[in-house]
């Protein structure tokens, strides 16, 4: 009996509730699950994200997107971006993404997340069928070429260290769920593809579409 | 232009979308905000948060607890109980309260948050009337006189140090929006008293219940 159950000063019995997740999946029409968008910065995995999002919430679905704009100077503002610090970001991203879940909703992750343990160690955080890894497979010079942020020159010359692609390995996902060709595709095209995944394999339904 | 806007390489422009919190609220078909318990160990935090919890989503709401159950082992997994980790833990927490809060979710968290101070920052994080204080003001007596896990008995035996109530200073909120006096009332009652709060204040609507 937990310490929750009985209220010795008033022998009222307080009995503890649980609304779980597949009460709130039930609620919300749909599973919950992470799409784990990774790739090169400029890849597009944000956009991407969003875009998905959008059109989830549109189907009416409850999702969220996780990614640096709202994290990064919140629950992940103490870190720098050391290795032992990058790994331990993933890491927070990964049990937050692992709350979402639980709470029912479909939750949509943008972060470079370079290395494949990383990832692996969010996937073996969730249940099957929890990790939908979408790598967003904007190849290096196209990336270079946008570099909007500039960061790409500034890697380049030296001014940023362990720049991933640059200095610093992007490995590849070997088997992800989806392969999204954010280099060469129009955008809706890579929202579809998603889209479509997540009917076939009965995340959501098509009903509202 | 953001580094996403243009697909420079197909010259296919790929527009930033944005589902926001207020988007998420009009389909949710409720205000999202904390509901913040605070109190002693044993106070009942979890279990009243719980039972709220339970008659939200009978309501329709979309809610989430966020408590020692699931943040112990996971995103603060990494924290001892040191002064310092104690202020992470709840930091951490009102981080990713914060970010349910965007997701436009009713949430709900349960932690003792002995220090004014820190339950002061959380609430500083969100916006007006996103933060709602709820005090379960079961006293110290009561608690002890409970104490199902034993852990007063080891407080007050010096084999649990800096234990809130016994030999750390808990801080009793100065003006909560809500005090539930969790030792002597019936749970429903608290339960009422805390939904009521919500339908007067507007978080939620009536026509469900």
């Amino acid at each position: 009996m937990s310490e929750q159950e009985v209220n010795k000063s008033s022998n009222v019995v307080w009995h503890q509730a649980a609304v779980g997740r597949s009460d709130r999946e039930t609620s919300n029409g749909h599973r919950s699950a992470v799409l784990w968008f990774t790739g090169l910065s400029g890849a597009g995995k944000s956009t991407l994200a969003h875009a998905v999002e959008e059109r989830l919430h549109a189907m009416g679905t409850k999702t969220f997107v996780i990614d640096g704009d709202n994290v990064r100077h919140g629950l992940c503002g103490d870190l720098s971006f050391s290795d032992e610090d990058r790994v331990e970001n993933i890491r927070r991203v990964g049990e937050v993404a692992k709350l979402f879940v639980e709470a029912g909703m479909l939750t949509l992750t943008a972060f470079i997340s370079p290395f494949r343990s990383d990832r692996a160690k969010v996937r073996s955080l969730l249940g099957d069928g929890d990790f939908v890894e979408v790598y967003c497979r904007t190849p290096l010079e196209v990336c270079e070429s946008r570099d909007v942020k500039g960061l790409y020159a500034k890697a380049r010359a030296g001014e940023i260290p362990a720049f991933t692609g640059i200095s610093s390995p992007y490995e590849e996902p070997e088997s992800p769920e989806i392969i999204a060709d954010t280099g060469t595709l129009p955008l809706d095209q890579c929202v579809d593809q998603v889209i479509i995944y997540l009917l076939d394999n009965g995340y959501i339904k098509g009903l509202d579409i």
